[in-house]
């Protein structure tokens, strides 16, 4: 009889961390996105407006992974109010060869927020400057926090400023970080200071209007938003399109639908063709400017693909076998 | 701590089986669907060629149903020559107020065999005459099996004719169906002679090139299609739209996509604005000529839905639970 590996929550805590390899595992997903080899279907999405709820679903196949992953992604934002968090879900892998069932992750949506996590530290690492120290995080959230820790990761990060619209909220997690990461986290009221006075900019909120302005951004900083996921929110100001050096989308397809990019191509600061570093570049040799890397804004637009959801299941599934976690079922 | 339910196939077989139960669940899924109050998504579908694979991830929120369900069908046609099944998968039930999970239902496919024949006999039921008896079963797989086991259920059928491109299969499949039904089921090398001469005609196959011609379609048949859920998948000539008197897809905005009514597009035996029994019954009575609905040809095209999916695995949960089934996990 085949069997089938149950993971819960608590073993997949304890097989993957947001660290070094979570970054590495995650990287590689991007580097075999980018190879054009991936199999990533566009994003199953189904909305429960009666309950304010939607439910994601997202895969990928990667040439030369044993296996594929499901991962499907409830959020149902009244959940709070009756004590249950807003976002759930769980993982499911195939073999890549026979498509059959081969491991159930009961992970309530942890491991999205490891990978997730783990693909801001991969856009700070490759568009941030390796001295950026100073951070603004926009949001209190789960990903507020994951996102500082995973940037202390990657680059020598001295200070933070937590941004959020509830202060209360603002202030506490600016505390909790403070004590658990071992940089001076303070709460800022003033966004505009907040962004203007920062290496790194990471936007990590549910808002469906613009929170971040384009003319408090400033030479050599890097910002990724990876609040929007839906059509419908919108972190930032359609004009930094206009300003930034560098954009990287994590897929073009989706950023188009879901992410920054959409709402400044309906803007019209954006085009649909629209490739900003080799055009702004261009421009600025011709008119004779020197711009140096350390200069550019950089901006990464994160909206979550299958491809890391393969990725990090795949990884926790092996770490977890390492150490003989799981219930196995007959099935 | 809130717990999971995990049901296995053995257990899910035990609850659910083929029956008017099961038919009647379906049923109530059609009409739900055709309240136009179900949210249901377009299927999430990859292919992976390198392994002559494809995932298909469908699902439907109903409102009035304390959950949905969102079904994975691996499809890997390479299987058999490792001695693995084709199709296999499983269901995963959430709360629909809050999106938490509640059930994983390891039915290796069982559970989508079971829908998908409890939908042939739901159209039969609606679109068959009623003193239908003769039946043309077109393939000898396990849906050959099980529509004419549906169709026994919901009509007097007295005797069947199996055809298949692979006669031993075939001549197995007839052995197995008379010994199993009680009704007379023969093998039938002439497909043309079985199509014809039958009341009912279910396709039932993979097929990517037509099988059913046009001009084989007698008056006051039924046809139901249920083999074609992929673009290249093609079981009737599209010159049938011609002929039928009725034509009901399962879902309209998958059978343009996905099943036969696609190919009779591509063919222009159909049009966009479709829609036959009006058009046609409107015709007949201007010239005068009477069309009884004994005469009518009808035919169902199923693609398969989620909504279908999320009642038959409410179904299968009620059961199970009726009878204390299945492991609970603390998640």
């Amino acid at each position: 009889m085949p069997t089938l590996k149950i993971l819960t929550e608590s073993e997949l805590r304890q097989a993957v961390q947001l660290n070094a390899d979570a970054i590495e595992c995650i990287e590689s997903a991007f580097a075999a996105l980018a190879s054009g080899e991936v199999v990533m279907p566009p994003i199953l999405s189904m909305a429960i407006e009666e309950f304010n709820g939607e439910v994601d679903v997202k895969t990928a196949y990667v040439p030369g992974f044993e296996s594929f992953a499901i991962k499907m992604s409830p959020g149902f934002f009244d959940n709070p109010k009756v004590g249950l968090p807003s976002t759930s879900g769980l993982m499911v892998l195939f073999a890549a060869r026979t498509g059959m069932l081969e491991a159930v992750l009961l992970d309530n949506g942890y491991l999205t927020d490891i990978r997730t996590a783990a693909a801001g530290a991969v856009a700070a690492r490759y568009l941030a400057r390796s001295d950026a120290e100073r951070v603004c995080i926009v949001g209190a959230g789960r990903q507020s926090r994951l996102q500082l820790e995973a940037l202390c990761l990657v680059r020598p990060i001295q200070s933070a400023v937590v941004w959020a619209r509830n202060h209360d909220r603002g202030k506490s997690a600016a505390l909790e970080l403070s004590e658990s990461l071992g940089v001076s986290v303070t709460f800022g009221s003033d966004l505009k200071k907040a962004v203007s006075s920062a290496d790194i900019v990471v936007t990590t909120t549910p808002s469906a209007d613009p929170l971040v302005m384009a003319d408090w951004l400033c030479a050599g900083q890097h910002i990724t938003s990876m609040g929007s996921d839906q059509a419908h929110k919108n972190e930032l100001d359609p004009g930094c399109f206009a300003v930034v050096d560098r954009y990287v989308p994590d897929r073009r397809s989706q950023t188009e639908k879901l992410g920054e990019l959409h709402h400044a191509l309906e803007a019209g600061t954006a085009s649909v063709g629209f490739n900003i570093p080799r055009t702004r570049r261009h421009c600025c040799r011709q008119s004779g400017e020197s711009v140096e890397s350390d200069e550019e804004i950089t901006l990464c637009d994160l909206t979550g693909t299958g491809v890391q959801d393969t990725a990090i299941a795949t990884f926790a599934r092996m770490r977890a076998e390492a150490v003989s976690a799981g219930i196995d079922i007959e099935v």
